[in-house]
């Protein structure tokens, strides 16, 4: 059976909105894999008698509290101080989580103070989890109803300490974890995926199926997680269902991204790929080279914003840009056939249009983009027209292009 | 005096980690500079159970509860319903909410369902909110020792809601609201700025000055609010202070951009810009390009990652790729000018290094990077060594190149 879970943040600077708390969605998204629910999640400041108050309030709910923050050295940390009093026993010093900080200290070179004794530092009971990833260990102690699992809240840390010791914990006390699948889009609405899915999740043989999306922008994930036995074989045959309900439109099965799928199709196939962008402004070639390894498969990307700039470095007729205008079908074929040629590439994207928000024409309106791909069998082009704001037509049109490569590299 | 507020979010989405709640960080940034603390942040999933014990918590320990999402027209949107239920009232139709939500189905050419008059239903004696950005209005009822402010949680329409109904309200309880002033640095660690922001803060003049740190990697935002008499002149004399001790590390002061910066004020001055980039593979081109209307000042930019392609398009001679190394004080020398000569432009970026994980050497390692700035009175040189991974290293050598063009347009 699942247990209640709830999640406790500590930390002014979560507070005051100097920090968004992404590690409790993380968590949450993490946990739903494995089929566990959060009931709640609290977030207090740096205050005794708050945190006091929550640690009483969700261990007399939940049956597991994960807490994150509030285990550094400073005076503002409270955490262990709060769970010792609440459990009424006092703090003790943990001789083997001192001696992991200083070797820490001293691998860094640097001295340690005081205060960073002061972390060692663990409700008597409690038992430690050590923390590869920082100083703080975290630890988890009998609280209420509860377990009480504090974590420190440094974003590495905290995933670090639940993968290794918090999430395989729960894994095994809830028994055979469900068979989860996921599956990307792109290209379709947020509604009329739920109304494609419908028929799949409304099966009664789906009953105890759990369906969930997540809209990525320009992306949505679509996931399903299966229980019990013969669980990896059911969530299969949903799985062949929805390929045949999104066809093209899934770009990815599992967490890799969109650039990294083109990028490993064209290493496996030795091609390699030249990008002439306009209004996406260096986004396509930006997000091929975020991939670790994209010199391997790319070599060139021009950001041919000005006119000139067109005619001059990927030879584009003036006379063409005069007549069809810089946002054409044939201005973005000669932009894909321009990058391929000038680079000496298997592939050329060209990408040319009107983001907005100045720029539109009642013939040409902002979101009109056209989209060309040159390779070897030849010259591609669709006309485009995106909804949404500058950020958004130029987003759009930057995976759609790159979706347009990982379609030909079938 | 500042009041207690608490923060109550509900929506299973939120729960399961299909949506981080930014809405929340937001609206705390936004008290912060009117003063208002936020004491607690709750979020509970859609269960009326649930929802209603936050409410009964809540709305005993605070004074004003911003509360955001479920009054959609779903059987899942309980927050109408709820409140009504611990107001001990019933629910009642609004007949102005109602006409209003017709008229935008009209307005859209949407057929409007039964569902959606669900959404003009409010507990008596709940003030509307309208909407204007969206279909569901807000209300603001009495509950416990509080106020209760419901509001949909959809991004555009809390926020919105906020700015026009919330927050002027807040300040209007609270008087005379505080002299904020904020300032943008790049090139300081927060732990340093933090170290030479102490003397300003330490000083007795300020005590009653209440300071921020926001880390929006690779930027450092300080923040300060000064209450009472006199606060803007108080505000303007620490900033001063301020910009002694960080000088040039200032970029920005205010909400505009680094790239929005560099943008206006080649503008003002009619110049011209052109970008090659290897390791930030079109990361600056794209910044420079996200800001609206930077065709009037942008040409080119040139992803030169093949050294072929540093050949054909820049003239970067094959001899320098070979004596000096893509990633060398020359070849950016040379990236810089061949943009600023290929495009006729006034400014030229170059940017070339090592963004990892592999291609480091002892002599060239992971972070090294090399920028120059072409520009009307010569090429200026920096070697750089940043740390941390390859997004890292991008990010922060874009900003790097930027930055120093906003200091040559000073």
């Amino acid at each position: 059976m699942s247990p209640v879970v709830e999640i406790l943040s500590t930390g002014d600077e979560l507070l005051t909105g100097q920090i968004v708390d992404t590690n409790s969605a993380w968590l949450m998204d993490r946990l739903w894999d494995l089929g566990v629910g959060v009931r709640r999640k609290t977030l207090v400041g740096d205050d005794r008698a708050d945190l006091l108050a929550a640690l009483a309030e969700t261990t007399a709910r939940a049956e597991v509290v994960v807490m994150s923050g509030g285990l550094g050295p400073t005076e503002d940390d409270l955490t262990a101080e709060c769970v010792a009093a609440a459990m009424g026993v006092p703090l003790e010093l943990h001789a083997p989580t001192l001696e992991a900080i200083r070797e820490r200290f001293q691998r860094f070179g640097r001295t340690m103070t005081p205060n960073n004794e002061k972390q060692a530092r663990i409700p008597r009971g409690a038992t430690v989890i050590p923390n590869r990833f920082g100083t703080a260990p975290g630890f988890r102690a009998p609280l209420g109803r509860a377990e009480v699992i504090c974590l420190p809240g440094v974003p590495v840390e905290f995933r670090g300490l639940c993968e290794e010791a918090v999430l395989p914990r729960l894994a095994a006390r809830i028994g055979e974890p469900p068979a989860a699948r996921l599956v990307k889009l792109f290209g379709v609405a947020e509604s009329h995926a739920d109304d494609r899915m419908r028929p799949v999740m409304d099966d009664p043989e789906n009953r105890d199926v759990r369906f969930g999306y997540r809209a990525h922008w320009p992306e949505i994930h679509v996931k399903w997680a299966v229980p019990g036995a013969g669980a990896a074989g059911r969530a299969d045959r949903i799985l062949a269902r929805v390929r045949g309900l999104f066809g093209d439109a899934i770009f990815g099965e599992g967490r890799e991204e969109l650039a990294e799928l083109v990028v490993g199709r064209l290493r496996e196939r030795g091609q390699r790929l030249a990008v002439a962008e306009s209004c996406t402004g260096g986004m396509v070639a930006q997000m091929i080279t975020a991939v670790p390894g994209a010199s391997a498969v790319f070599d060139l990307g021009v950001v041919a914003y000005a006119n000139a700039a067109k005619t001059a470095l990927l030879g584009v007729p003036e006379a063409v840009l005069a007549s069809q205008g810089a946002v054409s079908e044939a201005v973005a074929r000669l932009l894909a056939e321009g990058a391929r040629a000038r680079a000496g590439t298997d592939w050329g994207i060209g990408i040319t249009g009107i983001a907005g928000p100045d720029g539109g024409t009642p013939e040409k309106p902002v979101g009109t983009v056209h989209l060309a791909l040159a390779g070897p069998g030849g010259t591609d082009h669709w006309a485009r027209k995106y909804f949404g704001d500058r950020d958004r037509v130029r987003r759009t049109g930057a995976y759609d292009a790159l979706n347009r490569l990982r379609l030909a590299l079938r």
